[in-house]
This record gives structure tokens, sequence and C-alpha cells, in this order.
């Protein structure tokens, strides 16, 4: 299962095996080869690399044309997420982004990439460091390595997760599903959530020195608490009715449904929250299962995050 | 021409347009967005990020199934080339390897490509950092991102040659080629030269103090060498016959060829080479043609590299 693997798997937990081997079990090879040490286990959402009395964060995430985003989709859109979502990845360190790498795949809507690329990188005020430009046949490939600045030391991780703990996330949960919604639909609400989502980079900064642990809602609030908690070797109750949702009548779903960049993070009981957001759950002793939903037992991970396929 | 923009694009030069935009419109577009100014205007095979004192250099490469590699190659070998030709990139620039990030496809030959991929990290002696893994349909694109530090400050620049300059080069070119035919053809002579190439890492440190221009030759060093004199804004004037070819009587095929992985440099007239290599040219003012071979003036990049695809 993805859940007890999150290096950057952001739509495993609903794939099945490909090929030779099935995701876990590459990931799990992958540990057995010479690791950094920054490396984490691949067990977060990015590395580390201590250079200079500084420390890099660094992230890489590729999205598939037909998987992580539709054939017919605004170019635009594609690269400023392709952007965000890694920025995201930085946030939940508590990293300043510096400066991001393109590993493109040339074909349709290339000015629009363009249009969007730059969107982004000014909105976030980064620049473009290198890439590559590739061409091929099929649907194409795009990566993205983005590198940011840790702003505290330690890096805040996914497992630091303590007994007592409160749970917090930012933002209102589904509003990226409704934006998907609104754009596949075709009509005129705003989908500007699911499409040109921002990173919480200034939140990010502020919680780092506070959290006990951090990452970021890529695959769905409770998926993504199910994975905190288990990096954590502990429980986690989440109590469905304090969550932000973007709309009540269909809370489970926007618990479920992932693309919100928000950021989860526990901090010890008493400690103010320095950001704006709402607290949903607690951290428990590890128990039978790794998610409590309004007391329930949650002890797999299947089908806790929507299947963006 | 790709010729004039050796932002990573190893076969750009024999590719024509693809979809919207070709690939040095794609790039010249680039260069308008916001870049990081260690970007070196996408020029150069290396970006530079300055940081706490150091220096890393950085570079992403893709390769596409079909494109850059075989469907039914080794994925050990794969695994192998990817890591080489990135770390290539760094030992140009005269950077110690740190670590990669890896942007993977599952696909048929996981299990190789682990192995392989196991056995380039332990003799280059890095480390994994991250990555991600993804699944999709249709051929697989595979990315790297490979993170040095430099070794001296400034960084070698593929611009920097200068008038009256001696041209260098490492190894013996055409070795990849020999190696290629003999895989093609399954005969039993040794291919490493191009499927298990080895990036010039310890040259390259020993070198950036001493040269003028430095770059890694991947495309060919007649195609190479008519970038690093466009990039200096010099003619370079290379003998032939004092090129070392794996194959005498294939010696244009040889020059022409890719994939080697040498390193080609500039020193000014009278530095004595700290490395074992070559003497084959010589650096001019900047004429009619930015490259002379054998006296001959070419004007053009087109034709100088072999065509991969």
């Amino acid at each position: 299962m993805a859940c007890s693997t999150p290096w950057r798997s952001r739509f495993g937990a609903s794939l099945g095996p490909v090929g030779k081997m099935n995701e876990a079990d590459f990931i799990a090879a992958l540990r057995a080869l010479p690791l950094h040490e920054g490396a984490r286990n691949l067990q977060d959402d990015a590395a580390i690399l201590e250079i200079g009395g500084e420390t890099l964060v660094i992230t890489h995430d590729a999205m598939i044309e037909g998987v992580h985003y539709l054939p017919d989709q605004d170019m635009a859109d594609v690269a400023w997420k392709l952007v965000a979502t890694n920025l995201s990845d930085l946030a939940a360190k508590g990293a300043q982004p510096l400066a991001v790498l393109l590993g493109y795949a040339l074909g349709e809507g290339d000015e629009r990439f363009l249009t969007g690329l730059d969107a982004v990188l000014g909105r976030c005020g980064i620049g473009l460091l290198g890439g590559d430009t590739v061409s091929g046949d099929g649907p194409r490939t795009l990566g993205l390595t983005a590198i940011g600045r840790a702003s505290h030391s330690p890096v805040p991780a996914r497992s630091g997760a303590q007994i007592g703990d409160a749970l917090y996330v930012t933002g209102t949960l589904g509003a990226a599903m409704l934006g998907f919604e609104a754009l596949r639909d075709g009509n005129l609400a705003d989908h500007s959530a699911y499409s040109r989502p921002l990173a919480r980079v200034d939140e990010g900064q502020a919680l780092a020195p506070q959290v006990t642990a951090m990452m970021d809602v890529s695959d769905g609030l409770l998926l993504d608490t199910f994975r905190m908690a288990e990096a954590s070797k502990v429980s986690i109750a989440v109590n469905t009715k304090a969550c932000p949702v973007a709309d009540p009548a269909r809370a489970m779903e926007c618990l479920s449904w992932g693309d919100d960049y928000e950021l989860l993070f526990t901090l010890p009981a008493g400690v103010p929250c320095p950001v704006k957001a709402q607290r949903i759950g607690k951290v428990e002793p590890q128990g039978f299962a790794p998610l409590f939903v309004d007391g329930e037992a949650v002890t797999h991970a299947q089908g806790l995050g929507y299947t963006h396929r």
C-alpha cells in the first residue's frame, strides 16, 4: 500500500500493479539502494540537503498527461499546478522556495504552458534555474524539481506527531473538488482552487518552529492524516464536524478528495497556533488503527483518498 | 537551431518542430520568463545555486523510451546511463556529485532498473535523495536531477574560451558508437562505453581551476565544439588528425557520434594540462564560421552531430 510509502506517489493509493513491479515493492526496493542521509528513508514530502551551514529542501514531482492532468486541459493551468504542487511540498517543510528545474516534453499547448509558467513563477517570486526539453510520442510526462531554503532546523517531518498534540489544517477542504467539477461541467463557477492552487509558503514558515509534524494535504485529508499517523507511530482522531469543508452537504467527499494543498500539522497541547487554521483532531497512543474518524476506526488506507485517474 | 541553445537538448539538433512549438522557440521563450541568476541564461550544461558560502551545481535530464533508449534495452543499463549522463554535466562544471532525485515511470524491467541504479550509485559513491514514482500508458519518460558541490569558483562555463587557448578532449571518441553497434548487432564486443559510460568526475575537478571553458561531449565532438565556439563568441579550429578516435578508418563518424561523455575544454597557451587529455585544436578570433575542421569552415551545426533517434 502506498499509504506507508509517502515517497511522492500522489495517486499511488488508487493504482494497482503496473508492469513488473507495483509501486510499493518498487519503493521498498529503492530503500535498499544507497540512500542519501537527507532522503529521510523516502518517507517524507521532500528531501534535505545540508550544505555550507544552510539546509536545502528539495522535491521532484512528475505529471503524466491523461493521468495527472487531462489531455484537453489548459496547459497554462498544468504549468501552474506543476509548480504549485512542488512548492506545496516545500511549504510543508517550512522552506522558502528558491528555484525550479523543469523537465518538459514538447507538444500541444506549449505557448499556453509558457504563459502559465510565467504567471506562477511571477506569482511565487521564484526563477527557473534550468532543466531539459525532450520530444517523444504518446502521452507526455512533465517533471519539476523545486529547491527551497529551510527556514527552521530541524526541518519538520510528517513523522513527528506526539501523543497529546492537537491536529490542525489550514484553509477549506473540498474547494479543489468543486473547482474540478466546475471545470469538468463547463459552468461559470470559479475553478481556481483546482486549476491554480497556491502553496501555503508563508504559513509553512510560520509553523515550522512550532509544529511537531507537518505535511501537505495532496491526496485528501483523511488519507494524509492516516499517513501522518503511520509515519509517527501514533493514532490520530479526527472530528469531521470541526473540519472546514467547501460543501457541508458533501463533507466526507470534501475530506477524501485531494488537490487542496493545505497544510496538515500537529502542535503540542497549549501551544497557540501561529496561523489561521482549524483544530480538527488530536494525537493518541498508537491503537489498533492509525486513524479514528468520529470515533470509528480506519485500519486500511484503501478507499480513503480520491481516485484521480 | 539547437546549436545556439545548449539548454539540455541532447538530441535537439536532429529533431524538427513537434507540436505547436519547436525546441529553439520554446527555449527562447523560456529565456523571457523569470530566470534564476544561476540559470546562466539556460546556455550551459548545468545551473548554479549559491547557498551558505557554497556553490551547488544542479542539472536535470529526461530520457524517453524509444527516443533516448530502446524499448528492449536492458533497464539496468538505462538506469546507469540516466545517472551517468547527469553526472557528466556535473563533471563538466568541476562539481563533486552529492545526490540524485529520480522521476520514475513504472513499467517493464523495473527490477533490472533497480539493479542498474544500485550499481551506478555504488560505483559513483552517491545516494538517492528522493523523487517521484508515476504510472501511465505509452512510452515511459525517466527524469533525473543531479546535485553536486562546485570544487572551484567561478564554475567553468562553456562560454569562456579565449583567443589563443588550446582545445583539449579526454578519452577516445567513438567508443560509444562502437559499443552501440556491438549491442545492436548482438556481437561479443564490449559495449560498456555505450551502455555504461562513466562521467569524468575526477578530471573535471582537476581541470576546473585551470580551464577557460569546459563542457561534456554528449552530442559528438564536432557539434559540441561548434556550440562552445558559439557560446564563447570565438572560432575554434579542430585538427581531426590529432583527435583520439576508437576507429581511425571511421574518424569522422567517431567525431560526429555522441554519447562518449568525455570532457572538452580550453586552456590558455602554455598552461600544462593537469589530466590525461589530447590537444586537438585552438581558439581563434571569431571568424565567419564558429568551427573550422582541418581548415574547412563549418557555418551551420546541422548535420554535425549524430541523429540518435
